[in-house]
């Protein structure tokens, strides 16, 4: 069994990839990086060409899923200037978000939503711990000589071996039939 | 001076939408309806569906300007299951304006976004009121013989209303000069 997994660590400025391969024992480093817009576009400016890079990149790579970490912000509870941010930063969430949901379906390619929680417990077996403590994670899991730059790339490696780790879960509970493609 | 202005309603289940051409003095209806995906299908689907017919429609009516209506969530206060639900329709509401933001600059039509405030304000004169006193307001503002229907379309066809207004206003302030596409 071999599968080809794009992690995406998603934002509307900048977003980070990460890309591995595995034979179904195994995770191997493909790529990793980031697609940065700069604040200087306007937003739809930055929409598209995120959209655009991410196509070109899936066309390119020919991942099999793409795995998506949907963060969670914290709302404030009042009606106050600080609750106003954080609507919009929900906002944008789900903007970045749809920008990759789009480009994975225009190729075809099925797409899976992980929760921050849901990815840092599969790289420290705890559901907490800085980028930092992520990073190096995903470094010594790789067996990487250097821990991936920047962190939302090592984010974005995170959420592609969260993938890996549930979609061997969802293998052991099936009890080894094979594969269903939207469980990929 | 002829501009033909498309507004949207945006929804990931449902989209509405409503087409006006102006001469700078009178807004003649064009056409208005609904992009409807249905909830048989995945938001994957959805979302998908629902920017390849916004393209096609975009192609064909080529309008100079796209107005969204951006609509606001009053989010609950403390973290319960009604909170969750209101962040999780934040987030929808960021996933379809961002379609209607990359249909519209994948053609390089430029977009402006309207609280709904802002809507009910350009066709009652105040702003509050029903969907159902939208739609009259709608019908008499158009001098239409029937309401647009359904209440999505006529909603669109307020928002593209909106964004003649002002526009409009954006002209008187600007002392006649000639009209910057950014503003358009």
């Amino acid at each position: 069994m071999n599968l080809r997994i794009l992690g995406i660590d998603p934002g509307t400025v900048r977003m980070g990839f990460g890309l591995l391969d595995t034979n179904g024992m195994d995770a191997t480093y493909v790529s990793s990086g980031v697609i940065s817009c700069g604040r200087k576009l306007n937003l739809n400016q930055r929409l598209w060409k995120i959209y655009q890079e991410l196509v070109q990149n899936l066309e390119s790579w020919q991942p099999q899923v793409v795995a998506i970490e949907e963060p969670f912000i914290p709302l404030a509870s009042s009606y106050n200037e600080e609750f106003k941010t954080s609507v919009r930063s929900v906002m944008a969430i789900g903007q970045s978000v749809a920008v990759v949901l789009l480009a994975a379906t225009s190729l075809g390619i099925p797409t899976s939503l992980y929760t921050p929680t849901q990815v840092k417990r599969s790289v420290s077996n705890y559901g907490r711990g800085s980028k930092e403590q992520v990073q190096e994670a995903v470094k010594l899991t790789l067996g990487l000589s250097h821990p991936p730059e920047p962190l939302d790339a090592s984010d974005a490696l995170a959420v592609a071996l969260c993938h890996l780790q549930n979609y061997h879960v969802s293998k052991i509970r099936s009890s080894g039939t094979s594969g269903d493609r939207s469980t990929l």
